[in-house]
């Protein structure tokens, strides 16, 4: 609860309406879309505008109160739960789209806006805002911006940081800055844009940005390509690349994975081979063709037992609706869904899908893998019941060898969920302790109080590194 | 003159032969490209690789040496001039193509290779590296990355930053951090990788790198737009993009400017004009001719004078040629060339080469404008003579004055060319006091003795802002 000093204030900031501290609210954001992690907050603060939000942070930096920057909470790394109490900032009084800017290809939005929404504004425009995480539906673009969101078209079109030109940002201390703006090019002072990118709340809180578009492709075209095998696919995978063709899409889905999405989607998807590629590309009519014509004689050639285009948009669309319903369908199995991202160099695909299916085997527990071919994200995910102590002991176990065996590949521990808690144990293997030094040093020169999002990021211990045996 | 017992330490981990202090030697590394700015450093030291790298830099973190990380000098922010002394980091020694991996589409170099000579060595490959500065011949890698460097092919491919995947840096307390890898997603941890790109050598030393690379277009077109107005060449740029249209490059040249670059190239260009565009498109064959027929209808359709399609690879390089000379050009006019690279959002280009124009007038100085036009990134070049200085006084006022502009058309300072010492005193215009004071925080948490390249970006005195009348 909130000391009542403080909640005056906030509320002489915000107004009564826009203080929550009931039990009830306190629950619904006491957790967010991650398994297993659950902390009550002080209150659930929703400011109207940057000025409050700078009054908000002053308030919080002198009583030393966390903040937790909050959009709709579908994170997969609990990077949005409120561990060490303090307000949770909600941004839905803040979600308009300010300008469209056709001349500049730019548009300017507030954090609070869904990404979805904001997407199909531009494409009226004949615009394109490429980076399409999963949840796209629900999640804000303040909370891609702070998780530094990917999606399926992360191989040709990059991530969130790539289409972030500018934003503005209310420091720890209250003061703001303006980073960027409408400028393909801008190199006064340090990247301080793509340092907010990806920082999860842990630096600052978002309050503006200014996102790059692109015309958008003028045609697009579907692919499923089946397999026998992981090797298959993942053979293909680098044949495709290494004819030098960039599909905007490049999914890779295993048969255990399959199955539970055609439960889901009835969309006649077949379950009895071993990993099916889904590949779209975009762009001009010409181009489209040649490439998906060249992609099919590819798989054909590495042995694809089937290559089907599909034939009209509404197949396409239902196919990659399917694909996007991956997470949603595998959470039916079982209680409890963990959805990891440890990522590989594309070259290392087939290697790492082998290694998790020995991983799972290894410890008996149920992984299915499907994922990012084209950029080595992949999301090996779990089926499994928080309740059951001894098998959530052994889901660790797996992941923790799951990670460790990316990192020997030349990965990382996430590629686009963000570290948050879930993944904090593990960054030193990563980065080293040399890295999370120097973000620590970083961390603490902007927020000396340690009130931007406490407990994410920073591990209270690494976890001891797994020693694979060769 | 270094001290003798620091000089003893460094030739230990050098070797004699790689540490430099010839008055001959510190005189030529006194100055970098950029007029106007010298001052003699103690040694200039050559490390054969990281670990000798790490140890200079501890020696110098000891005993407070300023150390100035320089490529080939051909910045034009003052960036590499010694300014406090201390030693000149040469990577002279460090200049190998580490790895080309065909099928992760990356390169792995050492800081000190040539720009060109990794750009041909990929284009082998069939691959390609977009960034592309004036330079390219003589700069290295290590130098793109400290400042950014953009070039002809922003618009479409974006700049160096946008293909810098990861990086090895020595930290100037001595330990060693590596962001990033082969991986085109990964968001564990701060985004070091761009933190330190651009950063101007004041953070760390870059000491590996790898690169994104993608694959090589299959054709390119050329073609030239002859207008008889500033304002009709920029109305072309804003109409082009508004077709959504994004060609490889999309450049401006004045009539000053294609005046001294045709008697420098003599390749028949118009110099009786008021402006031209150099617009390249390059991708699939059918999609460049329709791309470049569009163009010329919109061109023609603004009310270009001219427009010529080069017939021949062999004409198209030509001209892309003739405008890579511009500065070289301009610079056999006068003793003292200053090149400046303010940049505005592309909507604006016509508006500020007006303004440009209008200000040299007001100030009787001579400035010649060209630039990608397509970015925003324009070049207002001064001829003028640095011995001249009640001229060079009037010269500064004209820049004071034309940043103001930039910044008031929602632009910056520098598009491409780095803070640098050129453009300290006019950093605040564009950050704001906040923003240069969370550089500074960021700054002096990772270098608390001010080693890497003091003096540099941070201004001992902000330029009082020129205000525009109205």
């Amino acid at each position: 609860m909130l000391d009542g000093e403080v909640r005056k204030k906030l509320t002489a900031i915000v107004g009564e309406s826009n203080v929550l501290d009931s039990e009830e609210n306190l629950i619904v954001y006491s957790y967010d879309a991650t398994p297993n992690y659950q902390a009550m907050p002080d209150a659930i603060i929703k400011p109207g505008n940057r000025v409050e939000i700078q009054d908000i942070v002053r308030v919080c930096n002198e009583h030393k109160i966390p903040i937790v920057p909050r959009g709709s909470g579908t994170n997969l790394c609990a990077g949005t739960c409120p561990l060490e109490g303090g307000i949770v900032l909600l941004f839905t009084r803040m979600n308009a789209i300010l300008e469209i800017d056709e001349e500049n290809l730019s548009v300017t939005v507030q954090p609070g806006v869904i990404t979805l929404d904001m997407i199909q504004a531009v494409e009226e425009k004949g615009l394109f805002y490429p980076p399409d995480p999963s949840s796209m539906k629900i999640s804000t673009i303040g909370g891609n911006i702070n998780e530094n969101s990917g999606g399926l078209r992360g191989l040709k079109y990059g991530v969130t940081r790539d289409y972030v030109m500018g934003l503005e940002v209310v420091l720890p201390n209250g003061e703001v800055i303006r980073t960027g703006g409408k400028l393909a090019k801008d190199v006064a002072g340090y990247d301080f844009t793509r340092l907010m990118v990806g920082s999860e709340g842990t630096l600052g809180v978002v309050t503006e940005a200014t996102l790059k578009l692109i015309p958008i492709p003028e045609t697009k075209k579907t692919m499923l390509a089946l397999f026998d095998s992981l090797e298959g696919a993942g053979k293909a995978v680098s044949s495709i690349i290494a004819h030098k063709i960039i599909p905007a899409t490049l999914e890779f889905l295993d048969q255990p994975t399959l199955e539970v999405v055609e439960d889901f989607a009835q969309i006649g998807l077949p379950t009895d081979v071993g990993a099916v590629l889904l590949i779209e590309q975009d762009g001009p009519v010409e181009v489209v063709e040649r490439d998906i014509a060249k992609i099919a004689e590819i798989c054909e050639h590495i042995g694809a037992t089937s290559v089907q285009v599909a034939k009209t948009n509404e197949e396409g669309l239902a196919l990659t609706t399917a694909r996007r319903a991956a997470l949603s369908a595998l959470a039916r199995k079982k209680p409890t869904t963990i959805l990891e991202d440890a990522t590989v160099p594309r070259s290392k695909i087939a290697e790492m899908v082998r290694a998790i299916n020995e991983i799972a085997k290894k410890y008996q527990v149920e992984i299915c893998t499907f994922g990012h071919a084209g950029d080595g994200n992949l999301h090996p995910t779990c089926m499994t019941d928080s309740r059951n102590e001894e098998e959530m002991h052994r889901v660790e176990e797996a992941f923790s060898e799951i990670f460790a065996k990316a990192i020997d590949l030349g990965g990382t521990i996430t590629g686009e969920h963000g570290v948050g808690v879930m993944k904090s144990p593990y960054l030193a293997w990563k980065l080293g302790n040399e890295g999370v030094n120097a973000m620590k040093t970083l961390k603490f020169a902007f927020d000396p109080n340690n009130i931007m999002n406490p407990g994410k990021i920073f591990a209270k211990e690494t976890k001891k590194r797994v020693v694979v045996q060769k």
